[in-house]
């Protein structure tokens, strides 16, 4: 075993850092101030185009598709550099909804596909979405779904309404989950399918008020409506009914980028206790730091996020190194368990800043209040935890399909 | 030992619920909406005078002074009911920081100051501020203010830098604390000082953005400067230097009602968990209170409010029953106690709710965020954890202060 | 709402707190270093002629069976008082299980049953057992039993296997829950017999080693077989098939007994935690209570142990005033509530003991070990969770059953 | 970064957890029954010599010592599989406190000390003990000692008072930490002592009972006394004055030690968890198992236990790579935290089993008691979040030695 951080990658981290400290973090307080991306978009634009030019652009990617061609172990690291920063994703074109859109496309799209979608998203020319959540479904169980597309002819008509469709306003187009073969079984029911945002019939009904602020552009999260919204049925993206198939591809990588993020964020909010303890003044010459609860706070947090980097990093060596299938009880287990560090962190942080610590004079509360979803995004924590132990059961001989199956057999029995 | 209700309340109790799930909640989605209290202030004119009408305006106070002359403990009952809705207190004339402040004035103003200043409050047609928070000294040590006020012939000048003043926005007057006697032992040194908000070299800097919103009105908290800031020394409410003499007696009764609104906050959101569990479909007929994770937050949040409720009831009865000096044991292990079922309840519920949560769609999102506070105002957590444990630890023959007076005197021992 | 203590029960609770502490916690030491309760024995039958002789006998039943006529509330006050001491209830004859015993037989024995059993139990000549969880089924499941009980004739005859059939060992009877109505619906198939321990086919396996200590006498826990074990059909206790009806009866009032004992155990534990705080020496002059974790320890233990007690004293008093079937939300929130919070507080007052608290020099480790089961017996707390849980869910209209059966029904349809 | 256990070691772990799984598991029932280490010291002889026999003797012993050469990192690995057994260290002579002992004999010895002390011990032919803690001072400040050695001529003698000295029981010599030089600076006081225990003036008072059991042999944790106690000065190991450097030399390994035992013991009682849950039935066909709490539990457990894991290994790596100084805050940091989530996962598997859980009839009770004492002993919780709070907060500016030599000074100046 060796901790060691690659030697080709440690100037790399070290360069990110700088450029997060000099120049997206400057970009954040007019951001927050605003409740509106819209007002630093343009200044992004600068800073994404010093981030091309440094070479530090599309981490995520081959270099094929003009990436860094960094490995998933790798690209977590840069993950959790980038994730001190809300903006510091974005910056590299490495942010949520597109990174996973791209891959996607990437992997699955047509080359007619990745030349219409996926170049200008590469570019950083346009921002994507992606359309699964709906409202009166529980996200918990995501093969219960009520919009339609039905394929005839050449054609594709989209019916439904979703939400949560993260950063819509503005994208370019949409990879919308829908059900195109209600009569297969669950899990391949629905189909992906790009619908260009400008499409009729795809109505952007509002950005939802999320924890105080509706936000704007890339820092939003829509609902849309789809009635009557007809495309191409070249917009069908992989084969009908691999919906599922190919989101499951997306989410293995895509949690180990929100997991080393969020250690990003815990590794900010942390510096920020530590300074804070280190330099507040209860009395004359007595410092917080020296108050056995703050320390009680400083010592767990240092633990719990040292410990869970470490297993992060481990899930994504064991999907570079076996793949996410294999990984997957990693995988659902770090979700749970760093949604629920981050949120330990970022409590002790802003209780050791007192009144200041709900004010959004930090960036801390912020923090608090997006990242309350963590632990209900891709997946709530009730949902990963149950994978994790019917995946642990099953290796001590209980599954419960079979177990489900025979219990409904023996009810049918007693019916008799 | 007789836990029932008084006879006399309950049919209040029942009114006062009523009046506000017909006249206070409908008004809540406007309120959140605009993040601005200025929005519903016309609409809650209205709401206040049919308060006024049915009986039902200043629960707090006696009926001397136009109120409902009721008991701590029934006035913590009232405040439970209250607590449901962000604007329920306000609705009855009965909201923070006002209630303080025509507390103090009705027990420790002169005839003028009370003509002036307290008969406007209690008629609901004026409103109030306190300022006591520094942004530059811990609040967990209130002793230490910078904040000077220079009594000379028959001005008094004031001249600090307060924050978190609560409502000042809109207010008629602050009630500041401020240091007359520099030279007294520390709890000696500030006095309390009425200043108009339109008295020259009063400044209200802004309304702290908190959480995501400003704020406006009563509903926000604001920073302000006293540059050279002169009333007339007939301003001084209460002796010079008696400043922590009375706000402490203000700070019993006010953490029995936080503590209780707290409650009702904790009831609308186990109601809304409840419900939501007992509604939301996993899948076809598999509701989401089958879950037995749900059922355990359910349990334990039931368990946990109540056991809170009678301790509260109980410090509050305790206030009545011996006075507040008496019961602080009580009432600062329930200020702690009861700040964290809030945030236990509030987690559980809006982890109930799955992205519906953290979502301005319900009122579970203010709580989640204007509550935050809840472990820091009035005292953060630490520091009535100690209180506790100091006053405890007295009746086991330790006391800190000897320990300290003799640990300094083996020190200077030590040097010799 | 009161929250004085009756005034006719100061005394009382005062000479009782008095003769615990003159008299019962003497005689720990020496039950303590034997691991034995036949060491003690006969120190304890003196004990107990001074307890009678001070009209301290029977605190639990009414005065026409020789009791103090106490409500289940003051019980409660008085169960709190004797749980000081692990024999604290000995002392007094109200120790489980044959305080819940005499209650059964008091209310469900024939005369010839009260003369036989109960009086001897009643005069603390005789104790008892209650045989009811087996080994191979889960005690969380009280309806699925193996012991079987054959009437023939004027006969009864059992087979089967229990364990925790407490202090078994030297009893001279056995109530035990058997399955006699096989057809019946699930809670009216078992019925109580008692059963002499003397009677033929009656074994003592073994006292179950617990902990690390297997006991003796009253301080056991034993396993026993029902070998073809006939006893007269007058031994049937209350109806047949009434042994659930019989057993709910009895457990109400008993989990008020436990919570209230445990509550006796954390008052205990806490004055230990503070005695050591304020008098330990960490260095010279520096005393071990001036650590802020200890002192927040302190605080929390104080404010869990001041609410749960009232929350079990609520329990007690809706009990008394409307019956237990009315408050078993109240009861099963208490069981699990105060078992947490009497763990919080034995692990405080063991951390405080450092090296010495884990030791048998202090009465920490015996309890630490021995009310581990407290999340266990008499329900665990998931199945307290639930019950809680589906009782209040009913109330916003969620009934599990209802849901069951039509999910069923709709299953039966797919199959279709 | 490279997750991939040494190739060498795979085997090796592999053999290792065979032998225990067949050796020495098997002795463990007996070693339960009789609560005494004597009743199964015979069988572990024998167990001890197929070890040799196997070349497993010594994992933690470089090769020049008759070991097997090991990397700390590696030897976590081994102590990880040897913890599933409370014998499972002592199988191979790598068992505390004799592991400590050989580690400082091999390192500080003289050639004579190691001839005669360090020698028998890698034979396993005798045992050692370490006297440090002393029941009148604090184990929190080890610089505080009672115990003196006086050093006259070629004659040291002892006096003083000890405890938790483990293992003195049947031990050939204890290490002893007495102050020989009380002027010295606090942390260079103290030196190390080898005192045979058949020295007159070395008395074992006895071996303290702990969590219900006094135990013997290695398998028990003596008082002990030294009264006028005279060993020769050629046993003082290392310098005098040195024995703090030499005792926190020993720490960091051992720290790493216990911290993979009692992931060792995780590993076993979450594997009995998840047997129980897959096989236990609550109903017929309804599997304890498919319980969601129960689920949660093992969740939670893997995700504790697989990230602890890591951290162990990197602080072990760390060591390995840049020494114990410079990694102190990652050697404290998982003595508490790993510590904190043993009892989690012992909890939850007691939990699990129900009542058949706090029996005696599975080894969690064991585990469950005497691991009680891993948040105590090695320096408790409290102290080392302390550590790791000021190193951090050191390199955030913040030193308390010269804050509170600075705020001496102000006192001093206020006092004049």
């Amino acid at each position: 075993m060796d901790f060691a951080i690659p030697e080709s990658l440690t100037p790399i981290l070290a360069r990110m850092r700088e450029f997060v400290d000099a120049h997206v973090i400057p970009v954040e307080a007019a951001f927050h101030e605003a409740d509106d991306f819209s007002a630093v978009e343009a200044r992004m634009v600068e800073v994404r185009a010093k981030a091309k030019a440094a070479g530090l652009w599309l981490p995520q990617m081959s270099e094929r598709h003009g990436g860094m061609g960094l490995s998933l172990l790798e690209h977590g690291l840069v993950s959790e550099v980038l994730g001190r920063s809300p903006l510091g994703h974005y910056a590299f074109n490495c942010q949520a909804p597109d990174a996973g859109n791209m891959e996607i496309l990437a992997e699955y799209g047509t080359k007619a596909q990745r030349e219409t979608f996926l170049e200008p998203l590469l570019a950083g020319e346009t921002r994507s979405c992606f359309a699964m959540t709906e409202p009166g479904r529980a996200g918990s169980n995501p093969v219960w779904l009520e919009t339609r597309a039905r394929v005839e002819g050449d054609t594709i008509t989209l019916d439904g309404h979703k939400w949560f469709t993260t950063a819509a306003d503005g994208a370019a187009f949409a990879i919308v989950m829908a059900v195109t073969e209600p009569d297969a079984a669950p899990h391949e029911r629905a189909s992906m399918i790009i619908v260009p945002t400008d499409t009729p019939g795809f109505t952007l009904v509002r950005n939802i008020p999320i924890m105080g602020e509706a936000g704007s552009g890339w820092a939003s999260h829509a609902e849309v409506r789809f009635d009557d919204c007809k495309v191409p049925v070249t917009n069908m993206l992989g084969m009908p009914g691999a919906g599922f198939f190919i989101a499951q591809a997306r989410l293995g990588p895509g949690r180990i980028h929100h997991c080393m993020r969020w250690l990003g964020i815990c590794d900010r909010a942390f510096s920020m206790m530590c300074e804070r303890a280190a330099t507040r003044e209860l009395s004359p010459g007595k410092f917080l730091g020296e108050k056995q609860t703050i320390q009680n706070w400083i010592a767990e947090s240092r633990a719990e996020i040292d410990s869970a980097r470490l297993a992060v990093l481990y899930a994504a060596w064991r999907i570079d190194a076996v793949g996410q299938k294999a990984a997957r009880v990693e995988v659902s287990a770090i979700k749970f368990h760093v949604a629920k560090i981050l949120r330990n962190v970022l409590e002790r942080a802003i209780q050791t800043h007192g009144a200041l610590g709900i004010t959004d004079d930090t960036v801390l509360s912020f923090f608090y209040r997006h990242e309350r979803g963590a632990q209900i995004y891709d997946g709530p924590d009730e949902v990963h935890k149950s994978v994790v132990a019917r995946e642990v059961l099953k290796t001590y001989g209980m599954d419960p399909r079979a177990v489900a199956l025979a219990r409904k057999a023996a009810a049918r029995e007693g019916d008799k």
